[in-house]
């Protein structure tokens, strides 16, 4: 069957990070038409194929020589961790809630077909009432990162209201595979896997029971190129194995695919991690008709495959 | 009974306006010691009795320069109506949410003892789902304002859960009452006497079927007060009247209190005005054992008095 985007105009911002270039990619494969913008690349070679515009969704003229005849924009920008976000708030809302506002005005300004957010199922609900999470689960974000995210997708459905403008929101869990580099503090499998690989020390914050929801890349992709298409009532779908693995659980499926015990310094748990966050994607299946393809070891020997070759050991 | 607040300092951000007068002035009645910030005293002779210092929250200085020995700061400042907030959502960021992180950022700084926080009930959830909507009716604003409260109020959960900053949030229904001026199209009440008063027409966006949950301003002064000494677990509080009226109630009771036929001119509805907004305040009844003592039409009859001594009718 051919996609919804073959052929499409399809912007994606915020491409030059892990999320991106693998969206990238996939757009290609599948014939769309793909406009990366981001600030730097962390894989030039794995985006020749698709057109590079250097700039970030502050940038007016970027986004105005970019978005004119767009017919899908993929939103996957991120200035900051969850972590690092709680350190400066105020720098928080500038550097993600406003250049999201940016995007969202000229979105509107060139009548943007689709807008596809990646917004945050680890962040947006806080700590959880009940397990897995399901859409309608309270939004109570215990990181400046969540906030900003949940304010964004309040301004995406006001944009819908005031403005026209057709968006849909994935809530990712924690997605993990090839072109995370861990460089940013951000992916906890692809750092437990490249500590392993060089021999030192893991730093686990906590006593490695806190739970993760984590979806390998492609899945998550699917999802998001599903959602473009996708001409249902919805506008927020988890989108997550809907499994709960634990930090330990991760060093052990390291173990098992690397052949190496850990080394691992547990540190004092941290107020801004949730203790458990596990997704119900019963929406997306029902209604997207997605579901997880590769499951937890398979994709973690995925993982450590791509970063073996890319760490050249 | 002795008030919570009396020999307490309390610091009114936001002093100058329609709540924070009325709030300064019970404030300094109950024997507490007031400090008063804004940008603006609209009725600078009824604060002659509360210390006045002009500046606004975003003012590192007057902050310092205020909160060194305070011990419950009322958070009142608001740029913005929601309707205007509409219509420029970027400015409305970096009017309200980033001030009010500022305010955040201070008190912790301080370690203000208590901050109240006031928030919105007429905006913050949205279109209803169920009528009255409790605390727990899910969130989804339809103004740019109703957006920035609540990520406002989100914040505050986290710098509680962070930095053990103390608060309480009132998500205020429509106040009304003296002091209040309709001069910045805040409050339909204010805006509809004066204009019968004044003899013109009054335009209503809608066909006056709107309903809101209209409090009388010194119930919501005394719950913001209770909130300042309640000790429990809880941290939002819907103030409201809990019975909804309709734009057209409004008209026939300022018909009855002035005793004259309005002129009304219908315009079409506006895609930002909720239907309807009727709080569930058994929380703050059960809670706070504060329940509203002054009824719909006797507020209007106030009011309408209020605005005639003002007007000089």
């Amino acid at each position: 069957m051919t996609s919804f985007v073959n052929g499409k105009v399809c912007a994606v911002v915020g491409a030059g990070g892990f999320l991106g270039t693998n969206l990238c990619l996939r757009l290609n494969e599948l014939g769309a038409k793909v406009r990366a913008i981001g600030r730097r690349a962390a894989f030039p070679k794995a985006l020749e194929q698709v057109e590079w515009r250097q700039g970030d969704i502050s940038d007016q003229s970027v986004l105005a020589n970019t978005l004119f005849d767009v017919d899908v924009v993929f939103h996957l920008a991120n200035s900051n961790t969850p972590h690092a976000s709680n350190f400066n708030k105020t720098i928080d809302v500038k550097t993600s809630l406003l250049p999201t506002l940016n995007l969202l005005e000229q979105c509107k300004e060139f009548n943007i077909g689709r807008i596809i957010f990646a917004s945050s199922g680890g962040t947006v609900y806080g700590l959880p009432l009940t397990l897995p999470m399901a859409e309608d689960h309270p939004e109570n974000p215990i990181t400046s990162y969540g906030i900003n995210k949940l304010a964004s997708e309040k301004y995406f459905s006001l944009y819908e209201r005031l403005h026209q403008v057709d968006y849909r929101i994935a809530r990712l869990a924690n997605p993990f595979g090839p072109f995370q580099t861990a460089e940013k503090n951000q992916g906890v499998i692809a750092a437990f896997a490249k500590k392993m690989l060089l021999d030192e020390t893991i730093e686990i914050w906590g006593d490695g029971n806190v739970v993760r929801d984590f979806l390998y890349v492609s899945d998550a992709i699917e999802a998001m190129i599903l959602l473009a298409g996708h001409t249902g009532g919805d506008r927020i779908f988890n989108i997550g194995s809907g499994l709960g693995h634990s930090l330990k659980d991760v060093l052990q499926a390291l173990e098992t695919n690397i052949g190496k015990t850990p080394q691992v310094q547990y540190r004092p748990g941290r107020v801004d991690d949730a203790p458990a966050v596990v997704l119900d994607i019963s929406r997306a299946q029902t209604i997207l008709r997605w579901r997880p393809e590769v499951d937890f070891q398979e994709g973690v020997g995925h993982t450590v495959e791509w970063l073996t070759k890319d760490l050249e050991i």
